[in-house]
């Protein structure tokens, strides 16, 4: 990694998607020093369907100054900007590219409710479970009240994420809600589809994020810190929920990390922190299970007892998470890669961890598609 | 490549977008002796636009009974199945995966005009050129309209192309319109935008064509043709018209073939068939130029003269093309290779040509991203 570079994630609406893009292009390429860029990756949910924008990897490069260079924009819903990342990664990684610039950029605010929650719900199966009337917050609701029925955890105890995410994102400039919770606030608040309160929920917002990835031999020849991607993993699982043996597994969760972990050779006690997807509340207490940081039906308990605070055994969310700092859809994977990085080249400021191996993971719908990165600093 | 598959182009109204991309996927797994399957790679313009469905990489792999695996939507517009068949490429050739699926599928016909056109629209520069009301057909005609002022070429000369890609398109059993033109009916057809009449516009429909992708030595091992992929390149150009200092030259598609050509160490003589992108009669002339068949502002003479039929200099749209076949806009990439690869292993039918070296085409909006493949068979 070379640079990188992000915008604060708001409701902003004095800026197009491809300002969004440019303006964390142009902080990453700063950051990195102004490398020749050879190809960009866009990873990007809803720009047709929200902003009336496709063809992100040529417009894109195009306002970038960039017009020429290889471009593509990938989609897999909630993943997709771990995607880009991944086919960035794989681009330097195996030779193809030096200079890779991978993009995640999301509008979501240009339109208003219904119209959002119908483009978001493009994510999950069509046919069967969106035409016949369930939402994305709906679907969730359901796998957290099956989860509260098979392993007796309280309602209340899904409060650790959020008010972790919420603590973290108090010191992130880049977040959207800097601003810690109570428990007793969290309480009270309005039910989205019981018992999925709305602080179980990440926000819709706007957002980009990029990073400049590059051999390893570039970053030391420049004397920068080397952070470089050591596990990389992709996996699926069916798109509708009701599909699967156990809707309490997330699968592709597991599997996408277990090649990461693979890859890189390490197990979970060797990941000093996780950026996982809190995209709602149970959708972190899964993560947590299906990654081997706790034991099914443990991972509520987990986050209590261990700890997931920057203090914790496993901190997570580390900057705000995607309910801290906002989940711009297909721009989230690649905020998540930003923060690892920061992490690991110590410049995450009041959040700055002791750490040297970092985790993130970006999921599409209710856990179709799933990517992990490993990412670990030479020191 | 170890297998192909397709679906007949045409207005499938009774096949959803999930069933057409199965059914190739089922043709080609059989014509490939049924590997398994390690990635999926689709290629998809318009899935949440129209047809209410987006995360493809999931959902298809689900649908064709491999969840779990790795999947991913690309889209570039009409370079979109063109670019997942450079990812599947780059993952075969970089020992990332040993058995790629490539699947590019598109479902037009489910909305009806002005939607169909709004979302094709989506291809091009939403703020600069559609919002102003320019439609893809507008641009090529202005595009068209400057060639024949600029080049002295009289309009009625660009019925070659049409011609050329109906007459082929007769025996191809997968193609949408198997009728073969004349002159007089090209020089009455319907103007859509003057000088573009509807016979220079490839038509919307509906379709899906599927490759696999393997390690040459899986082919040899097996005693099949062995098809293999010698060049492959993308680039890009500014995604508005108005910004090229030339509007007549298709500057990616020069980039992306003389990547290709370096790459395969060939040159334009040593290529023996060019399935090109014909989605507008124009687009072909110009391809023809920046590719280096034809000089400059001779793209419609080298095709008079030198001859584009299967009996010319360079045969092109060998089974139909775009306007012969149907152009579903995301999946046309891969129907390009299906074609290449169909004429090279001599399983072309009635069309089949003595070759040994075949290009494929596709590009996204107005030329903005154009993807290039040059493949060859081991005789």
């Amino acid at each position: 990694m070379l640079g990188v570079g992000q915008v604060p994630v708001q409701e902003l609406w004095d800026k197009s998607l491809r300002e969004l893009a440019v303006a964390s292009i142009v902080a990453a390429l700063e950051d990195a020093g102004q490398p020749a860029v050879e190809a960009l990756y866009v990873g990007n949910m809803l720009g047709g369907e929200l902003t009336g924008q496709a063809h992100l990897g040529a417009l894109v490069a195009d306002f970038a100054g960039l017009a020429g260079i290889e471009a593509l924009r990938v989609e897999a819903a909630g993943a997709s900007g771990g995607l880009a990342f991944r086919l960035g990664y794989l681009a330097v990684a195996s030779g193809v590219h030096d200079i890779v610039l991978v993009t995640g950029v999301e509008k979501m605010t240009e339109r208003l409710d219904p119209e959002v929650t119908a483009a978001l719900a493009l994510a999950h199966d069509g046919d069967f479970e969106m035409f016949p009337g369930a939402t994305p917050a709906a679907l969730a609701a359901m796998i957290m009240q099956r989860y509260i029925h098979e392993y007796g955890v309280a309602r209340g105890d899904f409060a650790i994420f959020p008010l972790t995410s919420h603590q973290n994102a108090v010191h992130n400039p880049y977040a959207m809600y800097r601003k810690a919770l109570t428990r007793e606030f969290y309480d009270k608040a309005e039910m989205t589809a019981a018992p999925l309160n709305i602080l179980d929920c990440s926000p819709t917002c706007d957002g980009a994020a990029s990073v400049v990835l590059a051999p390893a031999q570039v970053a030391r020849d420049l004397g920068r810190p080397v952070v470089r991607v050591s596990g990389s993993g992709v996996a699926t699982d069916t798109i509708a929920v009701h599909d699967r043996a156990d809707p309490l597994w997330l699968a592709a969760a597991a599997r996408s990390a277990a090649l990461a972990y693979q890859q890189a050779g390490k197990d979970p006690a060797e990941i000093d922190f996780f950026e996982l997807y809190d995209d709602f509340s149970i959708t972190a207490a899964l993560a947590l299970e299906a990654c081997g940081f706790a034991a099914r039906g443990q991972g509520v308990r987990f986050a209590h007892e261990a700890g997931i605070g920057l203090d914790g055994r496993l901190p997570i969310c580390t900057m705000g998470g995607l309910k801290g700092r906002g989940n711009p859809d297909g721009a989230t994977g690649v905020y998540q890669i930003v923060d690892v990085v920061n992490q690991l080249r110590g410049t995450a400021g009041a959040n700055q961890l002791d750490c040297r191996v970092g985790m993130a993971q970006a999921i599409g719908g209710s856990g179709a598609t799933v990517v992990t990165h490993i990412l670990e600093v030479e020191k």
